[in-house]
């Protein structure tokens, strides 16, 4: 077996399709090389040797005589040897999975240099500057990541940075480039001492030893609880591991000609077709991507270095007419020459995503088909987030202005720490994480905060990297910014932000805010627009909403739903009157008294219905049938209890009796769903009297109509033939009463399929039901035994344990609750062979459940208003997924 | 098709084999007639007539021309005719399903009697009074039965009754049969004014008309209230309907040389192999069954009237010689001349049950698998009931004596009224139903009470009947007592016993005691234990029990059974010293904190296992890890917090604090079963630890032991993995330490299989688990998505409904949970073909349940210790009935 593959001098060993043996970088840097594309040459060590160490706990046998033999090639290749003291070749080694995990793993740089061959290269380039802050960097970065220097210290001491800092402020140094010579040789020797303090060890000073303790490291920082934390955020498996990739080293900081960069092909935030990037002269890549300093934008560098610009582009075009698509690559020049360190997929906002894949489609560069599935459907939240009120946008107080990190508008309390965001989060309070710069440690309190704004760095500095991958509001690079992590606050414009004040950003423009303000609505457009006409064209799932009002009805069909496949009318019996009205039924002492109750509440109800109808204009209307227990609609505290009392001509204890009698141990599996009509048959019956004369008076007005009564935690196939009965005889009253025919008004009665008994009796269930529409959030709380209001307190730990790979609330559980769901379809089908078959929990919106949706067959899934065009591209996919399935794969 | 058989004068067109048709009465009517024995003949109306009528709304068309026909037989056989003036033929009509109803549907007797033929009979018996006492009582059953009067009158009034005391009251009588021809000639006509009064028509006085108004009001009362709610309680299926029978009268009441009686050919409490029943000279059978008149023992008739005792002998032994079973029969002695009216298995105690079946198999009556399938499983319960302790009886205070209708002992409340059993018990007080004499309309409260106690009535009187069938503790015909409805007392040897007062019955001795008894408990012996030992040779599955205690194992090891299938922790937590170490590892702050106060429960709980294991001495005992949400632990009230605080040193704050933390919305759904010992890995160290720690204590002295260590709750394999991880960890640990073999201690872990989730995918729970023991109580909460605690506000409108033909927490819902049961084994034998399959859910000591167990083929139920013996007879049966259905059929 081979672990070593070589790249470089316009040749490789492996190519761009050797993604999970090579990782991302390494595959297309021997892609590059096949290419002709300057790359410094190098040597990929598989994947397969990390999946040999975390089985076998060493490394594979003939991997030494490997390298050996790999790093012979590249002493032909540069014309320099690994470990000479003059002309000494230099490595870098670097991580590299199948699946890009920006900032996740550990890097080192310049391996090789000793203080022999210090004394070489400084002979060799006459700068000596350039080479002790090589071997700074290098001692700095070995001792961090290989020597694992912090984790031997107590409390955030980086004595690293402490010396870098004192030795600035003897000599009245401001920023890092102004250090001589003597400061960094000073600096060297200082760093050396701290690890012989600390380690009781010497920095090695043979270079296959640190070359070897670099792997070793690299290989390591595949299972950093950070590392771990990440891949468990975007659903990364543990299996596939990282490759190693060891280069030769390339210098942007040997002079004033050399420099370093990185760059889109096209512009990451907006998707616009222009070339776009940033650069720092006289700096090492890790400059421009840590965000220390902030760089130059990547075109002034056609007047600074036009040649280099010039070959740039070609890289570009070369690049992008190979991959046909944007590509994100990391440049190198070393005076005056160009090289490119990697290429890789451009992470790109869902605005850009959805841009980039339309006009690739447009050009002929890629299908229609293809453009639909190079757009995350997760992306697109970003595009139906609101933006803010153009108005109140203009009127608000500006604070200063940073980078467009990654776009939206986001409002919160002001928070400084990680830990802080997510604790604030969690209490429910939105927040905005304000940091001077952000490092990989900070992940999670990036994902909980609303929005993300840093003083340093980039357009590709971590936040703004990390953020636009979350889909979340970040503004960068906002300089003018004085943050005291004690005090708790920012000054800004001479205006003073304490921790727990608001502010607002907009990510589109880089736009800092004081105050909240009022955002507006997204819609569809453009780009936008056509790429999910295109999903439409592609998809068999259709789409419906859930909806309980004629405003989120209204939304959702401007987003393209098809029906609506969700209609809760509790939610219909909160309000004014209508909440009176509800208790009262509640507090009645027998069916005389809630019958009245119900009348008052009939025409509440049936006008409800008319508006909805109105708005979904033919389109069908599923309506679910009262479904929570009756304790909910009265008040729970003493006080409340009175004032109920007291309005309604009832004793308090009269009320608080109710409130106990109705109290249950476990409200969840109690008096609720059909339980409640079944037990209380006039409610059904003026549900469905409201439905149907509503049907009718909207027809009348020529409208089309099609209900579609659902009847809710069906477990038994008697219960839905009972509640049935009662529909049918209601309705051929209302028939009988309007002198309507049932082609008039073509009705549909069917279950939400929720309690696990449902799924295994399915199919007699199917003989009395004409459709199911899957209750995903119960079947999973019934199914896997999880209270949804309870669960918090296990379930992130059942996740962190890898008990379920994702919450279940979120992502369809497919081998247990989706088992279920299949043997429902099948049983329901072998009942009744054209059944209707939807989902209407909140999986209806989530890409991965919509894809199971779409394998087991369901006719629709119905989501959120503002998740409908999420919904139709993942049914798109989806479609096209199960395609090149059947075609033998892509 | 016919619907019409006719019986008698030796021959018939049916017989006994033909129950489902004829009901059984009819079979047995026929059958007897075939048989010689002397029957009045008749014909029976078959129960598809029935079941026609439930489909069509009428009677089938040749139904009337039948019975023309059927009457004109038996003008031939008897000589008499139907309708006739001189010497009529008088008919009963009376309901007979295939499955014994006692006392549920109506019977009208003496039809064809009208003004006319009344003279008639008078002329040709010169007895007016007995004539006159017929048509009485003919008019009176009539409306009731037909004309339903009754249900005309406001209030609880019965004008027929009324009059007779009236009358009764008038002349200064006392007792009916002191009532002279006069006297009832006066009765018959205020009867018949009656009906004129209320119901506006006559009393028919058409000899058909009453025919087929009594044929037509005994199909009515198939579909009574009472009738349908009994068949529900003895899961009798609504279809199977009645059959009718018409016969012709003979006459209990025809002169003192007259007589009517009951007699079963054993004793029906005892089961002795002695002739046993009761007679009334002059009196109809009603006056029997009843209980208004309290008869006379059988044996006495041997005296009164040899050779009516010697051919009743005869008869007793011809039945039990063809039926092989103890039979229940009806005689009448019509001037010296006897008749069998029907005859039936009879209904027996449980201890009779099982003395018969024992006695008939070991005279070769009947085969040992016979014996064993003769004695219904429940019935055993009675025999498990616990008795007085001796001592304690013998120095209570004596309140009374009646008749030992029925065995036990019972303690309780005195409620006069079934409605207010019924609450109480609900309220869950128990308590004695006391009632001059029970009606049909009281099974409710005779259901819910502990005891029943009349003073009217005898050993085959209403309530002596349906208690013994319920197997409840019943003392009737107590004369002595004097009950005051209205001031809800009763009178005892001077003593006044008001409502509420507790008192006692021996249904075995028929002695009824002031004040509460303490019990012994029962124990297995004599015929008891050769049925069961019998029982042990047919079946299959083994019978194991749930057990927390070292006295509850004794117990069950008693009862036969084969290992502890359940033995629950958390029960082991609550006491002394222990609730106090347990609230503090709750109340801990972190796991060092829990470790300490774990390290408090470790003895103690090796203790309890400790004698377990010695109890149980070498059978398997499996032990279920920590369940409960830890908030059951803790008080929920502020003054217990207060107490746990100040005795802990805890501000009470805290503990309200914690309590809050830890409140669940829904419990059953929460931080529970395995997910405790997940995020609370300690607490499963500790538990394990103790058992293997115990286990290999109780190894040192000589026992053996086989502990099976049971995870609760899981849903997921992964779950059943991490925990079987640790627990091999702490095992290895605990046998270095011990230096232990595991070949010494041979251990097992398995998991409760009861989350809807685990059953579809145990195939891969399998994997890590070496057993599955059903826990059907939460198997059916989550399955069918009812809250235990709350389930009882619908489930019994549900079973009303016939929603669930049973509770599914009582007996095993088969089409849904069990469904799940039999996808959980099928899975689970295919990943692991050994795989160890039990049941220990409360369904484990219900007969249904256990059959169907059987039939999915587990390796053992568990039950309480109580119902080991009922779970190895259940067993048995379902062994035999499967051998049965492979042999085809009995």
């Amino acid at each position: 077996m081979k672990y070593l593959y070589l790249f470089g001098d316009g040749k490789a060993d492996g190519d761009g399709s050797m993604r999970s043996l090579l990782g991302g970088k390494g595959a297309n840097l021997a892609e590059m090389s096949r290419l002709g594309i300057p790359v410094p040459p190098g040597f990929t060590i598989s994947t397969a040797v990390c999946q040999y160490i975390s089985q076998q706990g060493e490394y594979p046998s003939g991997l030494k005589d490997e390298v050996e033999e790999g790093l012979e090639r590249l002493h032909q290749i540069t014309g320099q040897r690994f470990g000479a003291i003059d002309n000494p070749l230099l490595l870098s080694v670097r991580s590299g999975a199948a699946v890009s995990m920006p900032g996740m793993m550990d890097t080192v740089l310049n391996l090789g240099l000793t203080d022999r061959s210090v004394e070489g290269l400084i002979a060799q380039t006459g700068n000596p500057r350039f080479v002790y802050d090589i071997y700074r960097r290098l001692i700095q970065m070995y001792g961090d990541v290989v020597l694992k220097l912090k984790e031997h210290l107590s409390g955030d001491r980086d004595p690293f940075e402490e010396i870098i800092a004192q030795i600035k402020a003897q000599n009245g140094i401001k920023i890092d480039s102004d250090l001589t010579a003597a400061n960094l040789k000073a600096i060297v020797n200082r760093f050396k001492k701290v690890i012989t303090e600390h380690l009781h060890r010497e920095f090695p000073q043979n270079p296959m030893e640190q070359l070897w303790g670099a792997i070793d490291a690299v290989f390591a920082s595949w299972n950093t609880e950070r590392a771990r934390k990440y891949r468990q955020l975007h659903h990364i498996e543990e299996k596939i591991g990282t490759a190693v990739n060891v280069q030769a080293m390339v210098f942007g900081n040997m002079d004033e000609r050399s420099g370093t960069g990185v760059a889109f092909t096209r512009d990451p935030s907006t998707g616009e077709n222009s070339f776009y990037g940033e650069y720092l002269f006289n700096a090492q890549g890790e400059d421009v991507v840590a965000g220390i300093r902030t760089p130059h934008p990547l075109k002034t560098l056609a007047k600074v270095m036009p040649h280099i610009y010039e070959e740039l582009l070609a890289v570009r075009e070369k690049l992008e007419e190979h991959y046909n698509d944007m590509q994100d690559l990391e440049f190198t020049i070393q005076q005056d020459k160009l090289y490119i360190l990697q290429t890789r997929v451009g992470e790109r906002t869902g605005t850009a995503a959805v841009r980039i894949a339309v006009e690739m489609a447009d050009s002929g560069k890629i299908s229609r088909r293809e453009a639909v599935r190079r757009v995350s459907p997760d992306q697109l939240n970003q595009l139906l987030h609101p933006t803010f009120a153009p108005a109140a946008e203009k009127e608000a107080i500006l604070l200063g202005r940073g980078l467009p990190a990654s776009p939206g508008a986001a409002t919160g309390k002001v928070v400084f720490s990680a830990k802080r965001a997510e604790r604030a989060t969690a209490d429910g309070e939105p927040v905005i994480l304000v940091r001077i710069e952000t490092s990989p440690e900070d992940i999670g309190g990036m994902d909980a905060a609303a929005g993300i704004l840093t003083v340093r760095g980039g357009m590709t500095s971590h936040a703004a990297v990390v953020a636009r991958g979350m889909g979340k509001c970040c503004v960068s690079g906002a300089g003018d910014l004085l943050i005291d992590y004690d005090k708790r606050e920012f000054v800004a414009k001479g205006i003073r932000v304490k921790e727990g004040e608001m502010i607002s950003l907009n990510g589109s423009t880089g736009a800092i805010y004081q105050g909240a303000i009022p955002t507006i609505e997204p819609h569809l457009s453009g780009d936008f627009k056509r790429l999910l006409d295109w999903a439409d064209q592609f998809r068999r799932l259709a789409v419906r909403t859930n909806a309980d009002t004629p405003h989120d009805a209204a939304v959702a069909i401007n987003f393209g739903a098809e029906g609506i496949g969700l209609c809760r009318t509790e939610h219909m019996f909160f309000t004014g009157e209508r909440i009176v009205a509800m208790r009262e039924m509640i507090l009645a002492d027998d069916e005389a008294g809630r019958r009245r109750a119900l009348t008052k509440l009939l025409p509440m109800q049936r006008g409800d219905f008319e508006e909805i109808f109105t708005v979904m204009d033919g389109l069908p209307v599923t309506i679910r049938l009262l479904d929570p227990p009756l304790h909910e609609f009265l008040p729970h505290d003493s006080a409340g209890q009175e004032k109920v009392a007291t309005a309604m001509g009832f004793s308090a204890e009269e009320v608080r009796n109710k409130v106990a009698a109705l109290h249950e141990a476990n409200p969840m599996l109690g008096h609720r769903g059909c339980r409640l009509g079944l037990t209380y048959r006039e409610i059904n019956e003026m549900q469905i009297r409201a439905i149907i004369e509503a049907a009718i008076n909207v027809k009348r007005r020529g409208i089309m109509v099609q209900p579609e009564i659902m009847v809710p935690l069906v477990g038994h196939w008697r219960e839905m033939e009972l509640v049935r009965e009662v529909a049918e005889q209601v309705i051929a009253e209302v028939f009988a009463e309007q002198k309507v025919t049932s082609e008039e008004i073509p009705y549909m009665i069917g279950t939400m399929l929720e309690v696990p008994r449902a799924a295994v009796t399915a199919d007699t269930i199917a003989e009395q039901a004409e459709f199911f529409s899957f209750g995903t959030n119960d079947l999973t709380q019934m199914g896997c035994g999880f209270s949804r209001d309870d669960a918090g307190k296990f379930l992130s730990e059942y996740i962190a344990m890898g008990i379920y790979e994702q919450d279940p609330f979120q992502v369809i559980d497919r081998d247990g609750i989706g088992r279920l769901m299949e043997m429902a379809c099948d049983l329901g089908r072998k009942a009744r062979p054209r059944i209707k078959l939807g989902l209407c929990g909140e999986h209806g919106g989530d890409a991965a459940s919509i894809h199971f949706c779409h394998q087991i067959g369901l006719d629709y899934v119905s989501c959120s208003p503002y998740r409908v065009p999420i919904a139709r591209l993942a049914a798109a996919q989806a479609a096209l997924d199960e395609n090149d399935t059947a075609a033998g794969g892509r």
